[in-house]
């Protein structure tokens, strides 16, 4: 390391941990540990550019040890992104632009949301996977529009996590070869020494995965970093694990202890580190030759944009069709919801949802051309192939139906990575139960406001034999208790259809939650149930109304004949999605759900936990707040309640 | 193989197909591909008896690939467990004995409830930790009254999901030498060839994890399976990973084939079956030969019992206080709840419940002295070190302290074969948010109703600075939605006492949910929070109720007191735990929440949608149901309306 090299790694580490000082909170351990590895990072290993953070063939950098974030800021800073001292300044304050963990959209340069541990590198997979189907779809020769890396940096924690193993293995499986991960090793979590939890042989186990594992002795070795990363550049077939060994809080006079993971140093140590270091400038200071030293990068930089414009420029006259759909599968509008309209049929007879889907999709796929997906082996039992367009592996980029393997947790999470990169929207798929697995990957979906499409199948007891483990019970309530998600049960065809527009169109994550049985076509469904909630029976002012969704309503159809052949005027109301609903007019919401009416019964084949806001404390929901149990689907929906009598019963118990 | 194992293993396969095509519902790949590696295991290799199917020294075996329960059921049924002939034949209905998958407390014979995959071999490693636990703790030398094997037997199913490799690794960091898996190794997936989504090297990578790992070529082999096993137990210091090469639906005709993953052969391919491995007997038969030779082998079985029963005499009569302790341990009643009379005290001053929960634990300790535990490296957070009761680990088995590494989701599996094991009690810990990452694991748990404690800190956007990737939302709805399942939020010192007394004493897994930051101490906690909610604040018939949990119910007091101030007369019930309350006499909920006081104002800084049961389509609810944001916590708490004045004016708005 040159000294305008040490003396930027100095600047880094001072204000990282000034930054943490100030705000009193905060992580030094990983942005002291890592400066050198960062300031190579930026410095001489990304193709960037600060002044155009997004420009779309940028290599993409993810810190997946999220608690890392002021060292991000401060290379942020220091390298010129639109992140000012005021914002180091402002590190973890209400609205400041520097929180706590990285926020994707809130900080520029900052590629994706990160915290939760080991999901950054499921993340860093997808990006990898779009950059590989990208460049697939339209590069040509001399033409490599699309072509660069994806980086990621973690630590123990990371390694520690299933998800991490989960996506290393499909990366290994993929060869994605343009995939480089940094492993920020410095043998320390929280609880001490990671020998007491965490003895396993982290490169082994990777080139078991089908990784390239490189070593770095000395994370202060610039040249070293570069030279590894090289060497995983001329690995086109495997991604590359680089283990680095660092000293957490390196500098400080807590280097080496889990102390510093997660509490500021302090001002006083803050202070001494630096004349340790010798490093003497005031606190938030870049001093002015690492100003000139960064300034003197920046025509690299430029140059990156530059010649990828130019790149474009020729691309554009000489492939102008390829140029026209590269940039509006960049654009990624589908906001003109008229490109569905020739979907709007229900089936010609009783059909399970998770057909409809399969139909719909298939559909879909034709019309959003960037759309790529799969399950985590359940593909047969989801529908969710997409016939004729291919499968995505190695030696096939361009396959748009993916094997995700039975991983869950990771499958969520590369969608998350896909969605992320742009140029592609992406849907994964499993059993409806088994979103619990990925529980925390679709939460980030929902905070990162990423369009994935989670396509959830085998919804209720309807399930059947495979019993209490295999049948959703309070997954519905869970997901729709998760913010900016849309959690859409659709009860025939045409609302699956309303489903997947959502889905698109809606910008935020969607789950599509399919029965696995057989449910009636509705005569009203249609481009109503895009409002979330809506009548699909009755007349004028009812007596009562019964609120049902998914396989439920069908039973509340079948239940309203019977009370009406009784004198009773009923309405029934089909409620897919919940949050779609609650975002409507009041007038809407009050057309559907008059105030006046409070006779109300609420059923559905799930907890009843949220159909009391709907009910009140008047009402009634018939619903299932146990476990399932093993046995055929029509024995179960009668033993637990779900039949015209019981429904009917209720309704006659508060008219 | 001779040919009286080789009828056997052909009777075990046909009965296992009949089954499945009785129920026409079923997976009956497995079953066929792994009918001699169960017929091995039941025949020669578990130290087990069909006749006291739960003796303390029996060793356990755990299906992880539960999908092949009708294999399971078979050899229960063949080697003579209380599974009848007709159990076989209502396989998969409603109210048997042989659900879809395994059911622990349904089946005897059944020791873990497994069908999501991986998680059984995380039980496998709970249960060989409980035995290395309970055998520090009770073995003298010549008295090995607690020494058995634990095995599990999954597929590439389990070997794909990230709880298995986090399983894996701990178990190679804590060295459960006596921890054999078994790998059925067929190399079909239900989407197709592993080769499409599965091609790491899985014995490799174990290794790298600290395991030993044996190969059987054959899955048909008998002898070399128990070589295997042989090699297997010699290994003390390493958990071995035996690899058999089988073939999915071995011996019908649609072998090799991921079709009968998960579909009946129907009874034409079953018979074709049947005739072609020369088995000519009909439905649901065993054959008088495989009868006397299973008969032959009860001796064997009885030994196992008898001479265990004889060291445990003899071991009594040598060992008194300690035969006295472990019969305490394995009985398990800690019903009698006036041994926690000691610990109804609140504390001094202001403080976290997080560290109420610390101090809380630590006495419980000194009395439930055979709980373990610990949390995913997080203790020094979560405040869950029990002092002065050492670290559990390779070399002091009897340490009480876990460090389960940077892994929730084995971490909860883990816990969950603890406890199924008998004699110890479980609880985990980790940030509230990050039970996400371990979510079905607790649903087994509450299937099982096992009493794992989970201590669950940093409730709220009370974490404050982390930001939204770490503030909890929706966790407390997802979970309280969980049947069979208490979420304890306690609001003070002296609720956290309740919530551990519930844990300890409700016979299912309860959920402690704590705050990062300092509370007030009620006046009026105690062990009335034991029925989940109970009146805090005002006399006689309120004009409006206030309720909340945790930390919002002293927000609640001092909003009560400022409405007051202005002549409203106002209750305030604290809900430390839903789930709880509901169990309540419709007398007793009705004397917290009377009906005829409709004006309810509920607050807690979480989702809505748990508290609309309880205020009804007229009440209020101030929650949050967007996520969090980085930043101070106060600052947080007053920008997402978690003040005095928004609470006044929501009361003041239904008054």
């Amino acid at each position: 390391m040159n000294n305008i090299q040490q003396l930027t790694v100095n600047a880094i580490r001072a204000l990282s941990s000034e930054g943490i000082d100030k705000a009193n909170s905060g992580h030094p351990g990983l942005p002291l540990g890592c400066a050198t590895i960062g300031y190579t990072l930026y410095s001489e290993i990304l193709k960037h550019n600060p002044k155009h953070p997004d420009f779309f063939n940028r290599d993409r950098f993810v810190l997946s040890a999220g608690h890392g974030s002021m060292l991000l800021y401060t290379l942020l800073h220091v390298f010129g992104y639109d992140v000012s001292m005021d914002d180091l300044k402002s590190f973890r304050q209400a609205g400041s632009k520097t929180p706590g963990h990285p926020e994707y959209g809130v900080t520029p340069g900052v590629e994706v949301s990160t915290g939760p541990l080991g999901q950054g590198i499921a993340n860093a997979v997808g990006l990898a996977v779009a950059e590989s189907v990208m460049a697939a779809k339209y590069n040509k020769e001399g033409y490599n529009v699309v072509d660069h890396y994806t980086y990621a940096l973690c630590g123990d924690g990371c390694m520690q996590e299933g998800i991490e193993y989960e996506a290393a293995s499909i990366a290994g499986t993929w060869k994605l070869g343009k995939l480089i991960v940094i492993y920020d090793k410095n043998n320390i979590t929280i609880e001490g020494s990671t020998d007491i939890a965490f003895t396993e042989d982290v490169g082994a186990r990777h080139e078991a995965q089908g990784w390239q594992v490189l070593k770095v002795a000395d994370g202060e070795d610039v040249d070293a970093l570069i030279n590894a990363v090289n060497e995983a550049k001329a690995e086109k077939d495997k991604p590359s694990l680089i283990i680095v060994r660092t000293q957490i809080g390196k500098g400080s006079k807590k280097e080496g202890s889990a102390d510093c993971h997660g509490s500021p140093l302090g001002s006083a140590l803050t202070e001494e580190m630096k004349k340790d270091m010798g490093y003497n400038y005031p606190p938030f200071t870049v001093p002015e030759e690492v100003k000139a030293h960064v300034a003197s990068l920046q025509s690299k930089y430029d140059a990156y944009y530059e010649d990828w414009r130019a790149l474009m420029k020729e691309y554009s006259k000489n492939f102008p069709e390829d140029a026209i759909q590269l940039n509006k599968d960049v654009a990624n509008d589908y906001s003109n919801i008229d490109i569905f309209d020739g979907l709007w049929e229900n089936a010609p007879k009783a059909e399970a949802t998770r057909n409809s889907s399969g139909a719909v999709l298939n559909k879909v796929a034709k019309i959003v051309t960037n759309l790529i997906g799969g399950a985590a082996d359940l593909a047969p039992s989801t529908k969710t192939y997409m016939k004729d367009l291919g499968d995505y592996f190695a030696g096939s980029r361009t396959g748009r139906n993916m094997h995700f393997g039975i991983r869950e947790h990771a499958m969520s999470a590369i969608c998350n990575g896909i969605q992320l990169h742009g140029g592609l929207n992406a849907f994964c798929s499993t059993f409806f139960v088994f979103s619990d697995y990925m529980k925390n990957a679709m939460r980030m979906s929902a905070i990162m406001s990423l369009p994935v499409t989670y396509v959830l199948t085998h919804d209720s007891i309807g399930v059947g034999e495979d019993g209490p483990t295999h049948e959703p019970v309070e997954q519905l309530a869970g997901l729709r208790a998760m913010p900016n998600l849309n959690v859409f049960r659709p009860a025939d065809r045409r609302e699956t259809v309303a489903a997947y527009v959502t889905a698109i169109t809606s910008g935020k994550p969607t789950c599509i939650v399919c029965s696995r049985q057989d449910l009636v076509q509705l005569d009203k469904s249609g481009k109503e149930a895009l409002k979330g909630g809506y009548v699909v029976y009755g007349e004028g002012t009812p007596d009562i109304i019964l609120i049902g969704a998914g396989s439920e309503v069908g039973l509340c159809m079948e239940s309203a004949k019977v009370l009406e052949s009784e004198g009773v005027k009923v309405r029934v109301v089909s409620m897919p999605c919940i949050e779609v609903f609650e975002k409507q007019s009041e007038e809407y919401k009050n057309s559907v759900l008059p105030k006046s009416v409070t006779r109300r019964v609420a059923v559905e084949a799930g907890v009843t936990m949220p159909w009391y806001k709907f009910v009140g404390l008047d009402g009634k929901v018939i619903g299932l707040d146990s476990f399932g149990e093993s046995g055929k689907p029509e024995v179960l929906m009668q033993k637990f309640g779900f039949t015209v009598d019981n429904v009917v019963k209720a309704a006659k118990e508060i008219l």
